[in-house]
């Protein structure tokens, strides 16, 4: 029996993670991490847990469709629980290799470059990469055959009549394997709300170019680190307009490079040249390329904004590209880049003509269901109402109700001859990370308590043997009010405390946990009356 | 001469509050409220630091224009800096006044309710309201009429050819007054980025008689309390379509009763039911006005959708209509809201038919400077990109250059003869309001820290006359690690005050901030090395 298992992907956009089963044999699609909302929480990203694996049974290896962190970024993680070869064309290997590689204490990668219309054989499955065009380079829907029937998934795509750089999503070998028969179809939902076509990548030069050619100074352009084709386009453009072109941001430097070095991007020669050659040239001679699309704080576009820079300061004549969408949650960090960008006096173009987006509309999605013919259908990739909605749009091209369903992460979902079911469900939560470790639901409660109202710690030396209280008590906030402002508050809260003590000490209490209630309380109730605020108490009780 | 210092509302959407002076002699139009990006610090809003109205001379009273939080939430704030009478349309003084009322330690509000096309005295002010259209009743812009000049307010506006239950707004007397003569206008900025004019409110009308009339069961619908007009044609639908309507959420409720008092709406007799009556009826009998539209998590529509409301929780057949768009910053929570909607089997609409802005966009803005006519033109109401795009805008129908400028809240703006100059300045700072207090800059940036990392607290007592420790040291963390789980790493960091504390001994050091320095910093390198995390540590010394 042909079954799916996603750790990842459905009812959220990111840690794209889909488990292939037939019997005990596993194949995983994609190894993604999501940025969190949680970031002010100290969460540097949510990956999925997998200790799913071993529930699932017997993983032969993981496929990879792009390089996108969505798809790989969390492939150090999978190699701890599982170590297995990973399968993918060359630009997405070395991006994942490089994740892999500045992960402490993750195995060595194990390889295996493909090629697309190559079938090869991971354990019992026969696997074939097809290309697809996205907003990166060497993106592929995978097809798994397997003694259960043949699975398709799209992962992320578009079709793009006019791409840069590489050939149109691969409509015929689409056909052929729908043709075949197809058994279960997995497809992106990520812009079925969309109606129509996704614009071209092409389009995207077009504006550039008309922006470029009267640009008065320099321009600065931004966009994904890993939108190769963008960049691509902003070489070809620069080198038309006489500019020559610095890139700048680590992760934008390493794209160019891994890119370059697998022969993805090739500047036009003399195009590209240091930071340190440009103060020799004119600022209409000048593109910069640099990270900070999304606002980031710490982005090089975003200290260029407000003059922190070592190198580069925004100023009056220059012209700013951002050649991108905000992801969802950083609407305000881009609102407030591009404001302070006005502020130096700079000109700003953002969003619309110089943004394509890389997924497909609801025109491209009934095109993708019309060639491959799936028996059955399964969306993913989106928010609980993409994939309610992508579900409808298989109704309208005639996948019927009970050949498609929209699940939740952890389901397993079985394609049974006509119909596609629900098999049950394994563990598939999510891992919060921070630093070199995960974040469980208690320390994030007590850290959501301490961003809003703070700590006072409430120190208390008690006689052992008396119970009485050895010196005035002490306190110390953070967080809560500024303490050299809040004098009276402070010696009113040790009278509680003093108080609380003396009640204890009155009624025979001697345990310290119930002491340290006794003060919590006290103090708390205090305090929310006085201040509306709740600061999280910690009684500290010193018995000598 | 003629003056503004706009306190707020530049360089960010909220906190209106702009004054007017001449000489000494000031006026205040509106005094708003922000919502702030801070409100997982535990900051619930933001206001204009009003100790500025000092600073800018004698305050002879405050005119409200509508009564949206943005324009009248920090009234409480103002009357206790400037305890002035403060002049509206009866509905905005309504609305303000329940603001006042609420918040304690405010002197009482002595209110003037003034009619459009009215001119009343305020100190030596002659004002005058005039009618505009905007997604609440009873909106007007401003005329200040002065010995150096008239000024023109719009406040938020847009020219509504067919509005529900008003007049359009008021172009004639607009047009009379530029007739006569405007020194200056501001004009509300928000939607400068769009082109052509903004829908009319009655379009929103006909999609919901749509949606309801092919609704198979209840209908859910919410929208911005203070949308009356909204309200109003959700009535009219009820009634039309045989339905019943309750009123849920204290927000919602408090509206519909403050403009049922004031007879700007009037409920179908009949239509106006109670929770307890929906119970008798068939779900296709019923409507429900709900507070949620921003998918605020304690909104009566989240406690709904995730059925811990107590009376209603959403269900199979209810059709949903979020009747309003998310305001920058809630695109995450309305985007969970509806998927907890569409789990819960509801079908949902929101956003674009059900939703019209009441922010002019490009065309009326241009309307408005051409039937004002100004000498000189200050953009207000936006984020600094909205600004500059404004005044390019009113260059464009032919404000000259040293007739308009973008200015930041604080500075003053004279109009002098054939030109806008910047005359100094004066603090404007913001308050961040916590609960009865303000927040300053020491503890946000502590809620920042233990947000991120935590906290923790390492317990030290020490003999007096040795320096000795007297007992191991005690260690709690609160959102920093998970203490059961991490015994190793915190008896590890035991171990390091153990050391720290020696080392000061051996070297003679007793100060206690400098015993606390070494705590902190030996526990604090030992920690990020560990986890990469950095917690806030505080070492608590007793002395025995």
């Amino acid at each position: 029996m042909l079954e799916v298992i996603p750790l990842g992907g459905l009812g959220e956009i990111g840690k794209n993670c889909t488990i292939v089963r037939v019997g005990r044999d596993c194949l995983v699609i994609d190894a993604g991490l999501m940025f969190p909302d949680e970031a002010d929480l100290g969460i540097d990203f949510v990956i999925p847990d997998y200790r799913a694996l071993e529930q699932a049974g017997t993983v032969h290896g993981v496929v990879l469709t792009h390089g996108h962190e969505d798809h790989v970024g969390s492939l150090p993680y999978l190699l701890r629980a599982a170590p297995v070869p990973v399968y993918g064309l060359p630009l997405t290997l070395g991006l994942a290799r490089r994740r892999v590689e500045e992960t402490p204490d993750t195995p060595a990668m194990q390889s295996v470059a493909c090629e697309t219309r190559r079938p090869f054989r991971v354990g019992p499955f026969d696997v074939e990469l097809v290309h697809v065009n996205h907003s990166i380079p060497q993106a592929c829907a995978v097809t798994v055959r397997t003694a259960a029937g043949t699975l398709v998934a799209t992962a992320d795509f578009k079709f793009d009549q006019t791409p840069i750089g590489e050939p149109p999503t691969d409509f015929s070998r689409l056909a052929e394997i729908g043709e075949d028969g197809v058994r279960l179809l997995l497809m992106d939902s990520t812009n079925v709300e969309r109606p129509g076509y996704a614009p071209s990548e092409r389009v995207v030069g077009a504006a550039l170019d008309e922006i470029v050619s009267r640009a008065p100074g320099r321009v600065l352009l931004t966009t994904f680190a890993s939108n190769v084709h963008r960049l691509r386009q902003a070489f070809d453009t620069a080198a038309r307009h006489g500019r020559k072109v610095a890139v700048v941001g680590r992760s934008m430097v390493d794209t160019v490079k891994i890119a370059s070095g697998l022969g993805v991007i090739r500047p036009p020669r003399g195009t590209m040249v240091s930071l340190e050659d440009l103060k020799s040239l004119r600022d209409s001679h000048v593109m910069l390329l640099t990270t900070g699309s999304q606002g980031e704080p710490m982005s090089a576009l975003s200290r260029m904004a407000v003059g922190q820079h070592r190198a580069v300061s925004v100023k009056a004549g220059d012209t700013v590209i951002l050649a991108a969408t905000p992801i969802p949650g950083n609407e305000g960090t881009v609102a407030r880049t591009i404001d302070q960008l006005y502020r130096q006096g700079a000109e700003v173009v953002h969003g619309g003509p110089v943004h394509a987006s890389g997924h497909a509309c609801q025109e491209e999605l009934k095109l993708m269901l019309t060639l491959v013919r799936p028996r059955c259908f399964l969306p993913v990739h989106g928010e609980y109402r993409h994939l309610v909605l992508n579900r409808r749009l298989a109704a309208s091209v005639g996948i019927p109700e009970e050949r498609s369903l929209v699940a939740e992460n952890g389901q397993v979902v079985a394609a049974t001859g006509d119909r596609l079911t629900r098999a049950g469900a394994i563990d598939a939560g999510s891992v919060l990370v921070d630093g070199l470790g995960g974040v469980g639901p208690v320390v994030l409660r007590d850290r959501r308590q301490l961003a809003k109202d703070g700590v006072l710690i409430a120190l208390v030396a008690i006689e052992r043997q008396t119970g009485e209280l050895l010196s005035p008590p002490d306190i110390v906030s953070r967080g809560f009010v500024y303490m050299r402002e809040s004098g009276e508050l402070i010696e009113a809260s040790k009278k509680q405390i003093v108080e609380a003590v003396a009640r204890c000490r009155a009624r025979g209490i001697t345990e310290w946990s119930a002491i340290r209630s006794a003060i919590r309380e006290a103090v708390g109730r205090y305090l929310f009356e006085k201040t509306h605020r709740q600061p999280m108490i910690l009684p500290m009780v010193v018995e000598v």
